[in-house]
């Protein structure tokens, strides 16, 4: 069942490996099915080179086994938090890419620095707080997607697609699988420019408001005029 | 009509891909035929990997569409501008690439390090001063253009054919599309340098102006010496 | 003889240079065969595109030529210290890779500031202390080994199977070769992270010990829940 | 004539291409026979994609053309320079490799801060200093030449057979061209670490002698027992 998604599953997570994110088994993207409540994700700890779209687990939105042979990616339960918490999103992906899991590591939102950030993300990309020892003892994985949730608490997943949980590494989402991926294409080449701005110019500070409102805008919503129609 | 400059305009952003100097659609390409007063531009949002001569798109000066079936670039309005102000250039290249959007984003001028630098930019290459709320709120693209302008009011733009434009990034011209994605190709590199050689010693300074003059007229003007002829 | 450990170091030995670890011919990887204690390891200096499985060389754990034509790698002695030291590793990697080389040069080790490196390194990656000068003068590369032997008298290879040797490089070691090639990879991943993250905030600190217990015994030891059965 | 030397300053500027060390046309090999008193190098600005050994330029040591139908590169007189006062060597290589340029625009001696380095160069790799403007606008190729030879008043050119000249970059040398090419690898494989080693730790410092004696004469010299016979 749901072999298109399969597909779009497996697409991202070779997509991912593509783009150079990820090494060896790191990383997983995950898609769901809205009208079925089904989840598919990436099985743990599977090569890349050889992966199958007929390997990809499905699971429901409890994380119970719907159908596959291979057990989901140990990251599952971060993916469904999101899942149920954010209902506009189709697609969830997750990688420990140089860039974006430096600053993760440091503790730290990544600014809004340029016009590369705003024309993606609606301002600065977030960064988890660190889990508490019983966060961390019980139900890790979940309690990761819930530390997610508590930080977008006024904060629109949509226009910001993406977090840096700290001491661990950036999660991304968006409209289907493929489009989560991008996003972290995306994080990962702004939080390399940041890096480089910050090691030029430590002073460096966020772009105005009026100049992420015309970059964004520019993208997404009604009003933009970026792109073919 | 302008098939030749159709096909050298498609070149110049398959180039620019080719460079590693664009993640998926950033980044475009243009040129001008001075005599019909018609430029030849990127359609925005195509990806590259499927684009072709025929999708280029063909305005006049004004940014009237006078061939093609999709939109143009939205960075359009900037690169007419410079078209109208700098007489002598035949093509525009932007992109986002990491370190010249990293000097951007940083507010700084680009110091000319070394022979390098010396040997294809008569000088550093300036930063562009921030938009105001105004400038951003109307007319964005062409106000880019006209910001790029000002800031070479007393500079010669075919001896420094490259800007970095504060919290957005780099845009370069030179006598055809080629050219001016060459010099996108040289400010990545000398922009990368310049981070090294900060990391190494924060008191490095510009080359006296007699190593500038010397790598700069060795490979430019009628007393050159570099190259065939 | 040991035809498929040969077999196995060779392509240890090509994926140490796949992986983009090794310029030239820097780098070896060895493997040993605990019941006949014999242990085979790369040619000194030989080019990694002509290697082949018969220029393996065998040595016994004093170092003695036992089959092969060509001088073992000069490192030799270094790898054997560790195979009689540290009694469950089958293989054992060496690589002058960027990052953890320039670590191991700032005499620095290497602090576990994520997930990344917890789900591999159970704690930071030791810095062995620089060899005196009678250590240097005197069976070097034999000082080499037993200095890192030193450095794990509190510590267990099989948790931390890397070191950073002082003013030189990193060795990693495994169950098998190829798993000490992987360790390689790894580590220089993580230093390149942690350098980015230190570049950002060089406050930055070790993740807590919950963090790590988790995040390593997901993966390692009779809990772990990370890949397939 | 010399259809073999060729035959190699083609191979070795090649394979400067290869190996990542230049854009577009920057950097030059050349190769010399002693006993004819010949040097054979590449033309100025010619393509590395379709250069042929025909085109390579023979001179003799005054730099007068004896063979070709091109211009040699515009560095031709610092490479005579290096011959004229290095009698041992059969090679040179210039480029403008990132960060091996970025040391030298920093002004700076590369430390020998690690075994990598110790292997290949015996000590710092020195920094030339700037030329005064006379030295700039007279015979500049020349004078870059001579005050590399200056440099090495008090070093031996076949134990550190690299300098970095200060606001330009480095020149390397060798037994022959692809020998010189081979230290420009390695010259910015540890330029690249260097930078690396002091951005985790500024502190860090050069490798005691007796570290520096181990690895340089474990490769060099009659007591080397690294590589096979």
């Amino acid at each position: 069942m749901l072999k298109e998604l399969r597909r779009q599953v497996l697409e991202a997570n070779l997509e991912l490996h593509r783009q150079g994110l990820v090494v060896y088994t790191w990383g997983n993207v995950s898609g769901i099915d809205r009208s079925l409540g089904l989840v598919v994700i990436k099985p743990s700890g599977v090569a890349y080179e050889s992966m199958t779209a007929e390997q990809m687990v499905i699971v429901n939105l409890e994380g119970e086994l719907v159908e596959g042979n291979l057990r989901p990616s140990s990251d599952l339960p971060t993916h469904l938090e999101l899942y149920r918490s954010f209902p506009s999103i189709g697609g969830v992906a997750h990688t420990h890419s140089l860039y974006a899991t430096g600053w993760a590591q440091a503790g730290m939102e990544l600014p809004c620095l340029g016009t590369t950030h705003a024309d993606h993300f609606y301002g600065a990309v977030p960064c988890a707080r660190a889990l508490t020892q019983t966060e961390v003892d019980q139900e890790y994985e979940k309690n990761t997607g819930m530390v997610i949730v508590e930080t977008f608490a006024d904060l629109d997943p949509n226009a910001v697609p993406a977090v840096l949980v700290a001491q661990h590494g950036p999660f991304t989402w968006g409209k289907n699988p493929m489009d989560a991926v991008r996003n972290s294409v995306v994080l990962e080449e702004v939080a390399k420019m940041a890096s480089i701005t910050l090691g030029v110019n430590p002073q460096a500070r966020a772009v105005p408001q009026y100049l992420l409102d015309k970059h964004y805008f520019r993208k997404h919503g009604k009003n933009a005029y970026y792109g073919q129609n």
